[in-house]
């Protein structure tokens, strides 16, 4: 029997306090998960919330998976009404999505007491819509919620809808612990004893939240037990305590059990992959985060530090390139040399041979992520600290002598500002003073910089900014934090992004859109004038 | 057998990455600990470290305890020293701490390789330095360092270790996964098989960490096996991935099975006492924290919401004043009238007999969020528009006539920019005009309404921003996107969020600020002037 690694970090995950993801963040993160290797990406509930409608209709055209496939997540038919008069079971099936994983009721108390309905209309309720969706080419999946409390308060009733759902052609049941309340012990019981009445060939599967901190350890006890479908999100995003952490779970099956539950690229890329999805929910890393954490494989303890040296692996429990982390890492996966040799052969450059060329390069970017830069998604201001240190020398298109910024705004709530920003460079032998409105201080920079380079350089006219966003890195100083912008331009055909980090906004901006400017006329083979 | 929670975050806690804790600190931390009712305060490495030495000794004359005895941490003799002539043992007898917890080596190949001596050697080392201890009059525990994999690498070598340290007289032999690398599953079925071996009549502890997720339950996997000392840290402090977070374990113990550890105040004050900690160590809380976390009992989901209000019990694992947190329902455009109402109530606002107030406030939030706007962390911003839809009114603090930013950097790459902004704005019947410099934008847009309203509201010089946080929302559109800013402020006492929106930073940060303002003078029960 097959394993399934079940992401949900688009559905339950972006259910967690502070997290907002547009439809674009979500077509962003799904090429991710699908590059970690996961079998499954929920992406959301079609119908119901209507940037989720969108999700799918999108991803149709935009998204192309090599190795996940999409699950659309819906609730059975209401209470009383024909399966294929649901709207919102219309909606799932309009998704086009070839997973449907139902949330079903498992726990009589809340089918009575929530749903105010009989065991007997819940589970046709399940029957009739796995059924219909089944019928209609799906592979349907069943998340039996609550089914933890359920089985504990009352066993038949909750056994009774997962047997609902397989009798009437559901591929998988996942028990869920809904509320997060369980212990590891209790996990296992239960799902053993699940396992001997449904019988060995029925797929079950877990999703547990970690209410009690034992999200991990549950997923693991229920596929001690059997279970072979396991759902969670990645970083552990999700309501209150978050879901089970997806690639701690994974890591431990893998590493720790011998198994292999990856597709694609897996755990070796386990951490930028989870460190990019955290650029894209603007959700802060969480350094001790178990596998992926900046933390994770640094060391500090006096006693241990000279050991380390004479013999690493008396002191880890894993080899940290095993899950992409390193153990120096107290930067980011990005500054060890391998890692830059490597990513400067992508990008075209061979510095095998070049130790002093590799080592200025590592200092460089090791420096600057001490000082907030991230390269991870920069690939462009990346290049461009390599070919300077390769070439010895930065691409001069322009001098910039000045910049100023105004942002302006008379009368109360409501009214519009005005934005304008004048850029003063020497560019082709001339000084070029220009002047740029904007919807805001950032766009009109944008427009003052792009209106001075175009008088020498015209190719810069089909250069657009597609993508801009902000990170304040240190969120106990208020204001007096650190900016960083990441930004990514197009040319119409390809696009890249840059980097800036200053002290405030502008400066940060003004960094990312020179980088982007040299980057792009150095890739449209244009040389100084 | 008497049941020991063991709290270790004033020494294993603070090998923490980015832990600093001076002795100050440590001093005002034990009473916390002591308040939520641990057993035993392993206060630091007297004799090893200068500032733990300092601990010990202002401990005596500055610290009084009413459940905790203190423990001072380190390591048995030295290779091939009498026990009473190594100074790093007399600093422990020194210490006057009526507990003192031995470091002792259990994998042979620690004894080997790092310390490069015979396991014979490092049983005498055991038993000499224990002996010696209890001798002197002291409890002594023993920390057997790298048990859990010794032991899987060669069982017999590992408990002669554990062995030696009983039979010479130690109250306490803690197994530690000093690498964290342990699953619930060994854990249990070695400290089943160590409690076999040494007899009934000892007392097995169990130090975990948490670089496999598994610290928690890896804990209660030894208690389950037997063992009846459990050490961690508060908030999971850590090396690498943090230790056992000793309130999960402690938590779990309790209302999960039942059991009564904790003397003093206990659980009910654990909430405050966890964040007090934070305050101390200086480390922002986890808000996704099992148990104590700001979103351990927050509620997003729609779905729940109106179910919740009905009976809160099938939604929530615990209730939660059983550590002293509280349930929130979070604002989002998942949530309708239902979660609305519940909020209005937490807030103090009772809205059941309301319906047109409601009914307008729902309507309000879920256009603003349609338009970027998010709740979920923007309490005070709600509560203005509550408030405003329940009185009819808008507090009329001070009416904007405009306001106007400036940022300017004149040189290249490197230079230092200049942020200037003015506000000109009525209050107290007066024509304010102010103008604040900052090291951006928004921080001097910040400091001239502040400047401007502190002539007329002299209330406001208290406040103070601690968090800002920006999102660009749309982001297809480049620098055209929407920009979401979240801003924090304090009194001192307690914070409040607010939120703003608009097309580029300085506009939804402007709105921030009014509202952060508004809502800050409000609370201060300040009446516009």
């Amino acid at each position: 029997m097959s394993f399934h690694v079940y992401d949900t970090t688009l559905r339950d995950g972006a259910q967690q306090e502070g997290m907002n993801l547009s439809v674009t963040d979500k077509l962003a993160i799904a090429p991710l998960l699908d590059e970690l290797g996961v079998g499954f990406i929920e992406g959301g509930w079609p119908g119901a919330v209507p940037k989720d409608t969108e999700f799918f209709a999108r991803a149709r055209s935009e998204l192309t998976l090599k190795n996940a496939v999409l699950a659309a997540f819906g609730a059975t038919r209401k209470v009383g009404v024909k399966v294929e008069e649901d709207p919102q079971v219309r909606a799932l099936l309009d998704s086009q999505a070839p997973v449907v994983t139902l949330v079903a009721k498992s726990d009589v108390r809340h089918v009575e007491r929530a749903l105010r309905t009989t065991a007997e209309e819940n589970l046709a309720m399940i029957a009739d819509t796995v059924r219909f969706l089944a019928g209609e080419g799906r592979r349907v999946f069943v998340d039996a919620e609550h089914f933890f409390d359920g089985y504990r308060f009352d066993r038949a009733a909750s056994l009774a809808a997962v047997e609902a759902a397989f009798d009437a052609g559901a591929e998988v049941v996942a028990l869920c612990d809904t509320n997060g309340g369980m212990l590891p012990g209790w996990v296992g019981d239960i799902v053993a004893e699940v396992r001997d009445a449904v019988g060995p060939d029925r797929l079950l599967g877990v999703h547990a939240h970690n209410d009690t901190g034992c999200a991990v350890a549950n997923s693991l006890a229920a596929v001690e037990a059997g279970a072979s479908h396991v759902q969670g999100t990645v970083n552990g995003y999700g309501e209150r305590t978050g879901n089970a952490d997806l690639i701690t779970v994974v890591a431990n099956l893998e590493l720790k059990h011998g198994r292999a539950l990856l597709a694609g690229r897996g755990l070796a890329e386990a951490s930028r992959i989870a460190h990019a999805i955290s650029e894209l929910t603007n959700i802060s890393p969480y350094a001790r985060q178990p596998y992926v954490g900046a933390s994770a494989f640094a060391h500090k303890a006096g006693l241990h530090a000279s050991a380390i040296k004479v013999d690493p692996d008396l002191y880890q429990h894993i080899d940290p390139r095993a899950v992409g982390n390193d153990m120096r890492m107290l930067i980011s996966d990005m500054a060890g040399r391998a890692s830059i040799e490597l990513k400067g052969r992508e990008l075209g450059f061979d510095l095998a041979g070049q130790g002093d060329v590799l080592s200025r390069v590592t200092n460089r970017i090791k420096d600057a992520e001490a000082n907030g830069y991230t390269y991870d998604a920069a690939d462009a201001s990346f290049e461009l600290i390599l070919r300077e240190e390769v070439t010895g020398e930065r691409p001069a298109y322009f001098t910039v002598e000045s910049w100023r910024s105004i942002v302006e705004r008379t009368g109360s709530r409501g009214s519009e500002t005005a934005s304008e920003a004048t850029v003063k460079l020497r560019a082709g032998g001339e000084r070029i003073v220009s002047t740029g409105e904007g919807n805001g201080p950032v766009n009109a920079l944008d427009q003052a910089l792009r209106q001075a380079l175009g008088r020498v350089y015209p190719e810069i006219e089909k250069f657009e900014l597609i993508d801009f966003k902000v990170r304040i890195l240190d969120q106990t100083h208020g204001t007096d934090a650190i900016t960083r912008v990441l930004i990514e331009t197009t040319d119409g055909e390809q696009s890249w992004s840059t980097v800036g980090v200053g002290p405030n906004l502008l400066e940060a901006s003004w960094e990312a859109l020179t980088d982007s400017a040299i980057f792009g006329l150095l890739k449209a083979g244009v040389s100084p004038r």
